[in-house]
């Protein structure tokens, strides 16, 4: 049996948006989960004297190791060795990589709903059985440990995100360290998704890593760091699994990007300009949860991360596949439709990425208000 | 049932190398497949401006997939709708993407051997069954329509690769033909690695498409276009297989490195820089050729593509890692032994890739004539 993976409606979404741009329509892209600013300078600099002095073969830098192994001392107190890390072309690579080496297919992986799109996808295309668990408002649209006692039989697995796409919520440390003692109970093997840290708004997201030392950690340059398309990210693996990780790395991808392993080098020592992206996200946040009432989207789940906003439409629509189409062509504001993130409530949810300048969030703000006024008084 | 797949000795081989290249020795790095030159001029000037004038979020390049299609027109004379690329971080994630995209679990596919090891591990990895077909002297290293035509039960596919690693032989234009008769009446689906293509010194290479226009094929930057750890390369796929490629693609890779996409559209101005390597591995070719008998090395694959030269050792040693470890640390030349390319007889081969300088070979091939004649003696 081959898997049936469900497309990307957002890249519908974002074909449309392509299209009136060439129209001459004004388009603002809120529909994609990547930062508008480019990698910080330092970066850059780099990319430009390697380019000059470095014929680029088939390379991992152990340099980088280290320095991300420094990075997890500082940012979270975790000593972990930079053997550890395995460098992919992303964290897409990167899960593919954590869920293939060390499952069969018909292995069981608990995962949340909503959730990433392609947390779903891929384990289906890699045999392995999604096993969803719907969390709602109540529990902020996070995995608990209390729903994973309770998941008969144990799953093999169970991937987690905090912050989480598209919610953008975070699990609660105490909640963190209760799913760790569940999972360890139960023998359940933790796979993180921490590729938003560094973005959080109410208190800084800690690694799993602090709570379950055997947990796999799937991250990357794309978010934080602001650079997606240079395509470089890590899986972290406990220390008995380094050898398999590495073979199966070295079988299914080879070697990640030399260019983007040398300039996140570099991005390290520009984290002032990283950080003054956070602020702008900050404020656009801000903005946005300002106005949002006044949009009459009062039911939304906790930004307390990430650069999302994840918004009940129930009151307006049954479709926001459709609701999507129709919110770009009567405004050009680019969005992602619920159904991308949950196959049974999406319909009646939208994503708006907020990871762009606080001038077009502005600009959003005064064509959504109208719009959204409208769609109400229908 | 988790696969186990085998280390790549060739790293061994090449941490040693390194490990004695620290102490102070001369090393000649002849034991992985890639350029030691870089991307050429116009490919480097590219990925300046860019760096420069773009945010490289995301990002999939339209005018990169219209310029392969002109180069598959122009080289081979096939007609390809653009639409059909599907680029990913190297050859590698292309074959898995073919490879998982098309079949399922349990499922059959031959290849030969002696072959990549990549080929038989990523087969494994993803829990599709490898069909080994020995190809020796006789049959020029390569698998034969006769071959496939001669195995039951018919497998689902088979991985051909001309010209080949590790021994460079292209499978001649009739018998690439047979192959796809062959093949159309038993139902296998042609996964074709084309990675090597646009090196070759005897005839050029047409791809499968000529004459299975059903088949998939591999293909990337890193070899003729000298950009290796610019991780770019691509799928081609049948009109039928795009919407289901693209939905791998997405789910477990996301997109391909931005820039990388930029300077290989650019790289296409430079073809006479790119052909002036080929003259360089031509001539290192020739003067291996001519040192080989003076070596003692009299049964080798014939190297009509590819940068290698791959070697029978067998009356010299039972053990082709602890020859090439031996060969290094008494000459500082390192090579890949034969076992990385064939569990069965590669103990008996070694391979030497020749995409080095000319002076390197001029120097290797002064370094290798005492110690074979040196081995011979013992």
């Amino acid at each position: 049996m081959q898997a049936q993976l469900e497309p990307f409606h957002a890249i519908a979404i974002s074909r449309l948006a392509h299209a009136l741009k060439a129209q001459g329509r004004s388009i603002i892209h809120m529909e994609f989960g990547q930062p508008s600013t480019g990698a910080p300078p330092a970066a850059i600099a780099r990319a430009h004297a390697v380019l000059d002095d470095d014929a680029m073969g088939y390379w991992e830098s152990a340099p980088l190791k280290q320095r991300l192994a420094r990075h997890y001392q500082e940012r979270y107190g975790v000593t972990v060795d930079a053997e550890r890390f395995v460098l992919t072309c992303g964290a897409s690579p990167a899960l593919v990589l954590a869920l293939n080496s060390l499952f069969s297919p018909g292995d069981r992986v608990a995962l949340a709903r909503p959730g990433y799109v392609a947390y779903r996808n891929a384990l289906k295309a890699l045999h392995l059985q999604p096993v969803e668990i719907a969390c709602g408002p109540e529990v902020r649209y996070q995995l608990t440990a209390a729903a994973l006692a309770a998941l008969e039989p144990a799953p093999a697995a169970v991937i987690i995100a905090s912050p989480a796409n598209p919610t953008g919520t975070l699990i609660a440390a105490e909640e963190l360290a209760a799913i760790a003692e569940v999972c360890r109970e139960r023998g359940i093997r933790i796979i993180s998704d921490e590729i938003y840290h560094g973005l959080s708004y109410v208190a800084p997201a800690q690694t799993i890593l602090a709570y379950a030392p055997e947990a796999l950690v799937v991250s990357s340059f794309s978010k934080y760091f602001s650079m997606a398309g240079w395509r470089l990210g890590w899986l972290l693996v406990p220390p008995d699994h380094v050898a398999r990780a590495q073979a199966y790395c070295g079988n299914l991808f080879l070697t990640a990007p030399s260019l983007s392993q040398h300039a996140a080098l570099a991005a390290f020592d520009d984290l002032a300009e990283l950080d003054s992206h956070l602020h702008v996200y900050a404020e656009n946040r801000r903005l946005l949860l300002a106005a949002l009432p006044d949009l009459g989207l009062r039911a939304i789940a906790p930004p307390d991360g990430a650069f999302y906003i994840y918004a009940s439409i129930a009151h307006l629509t049954d479709d926001s596949l459709d609701f999507c189409q129709r919110l770009l062509q009567d405004t050009g504001v680019a969005t992602a439709p619920g159904i991308d993130f949950d196959p049974v409530d999406g319909r009646h949810f939208f994503r708006m990425s907020f990871a762009v300048s606080t001038p077009q969030i502005v600009d959003a703000i005064a064509r959504l208000q109208p719009w959204f006024a409208a769609q109400a008084a229908r």
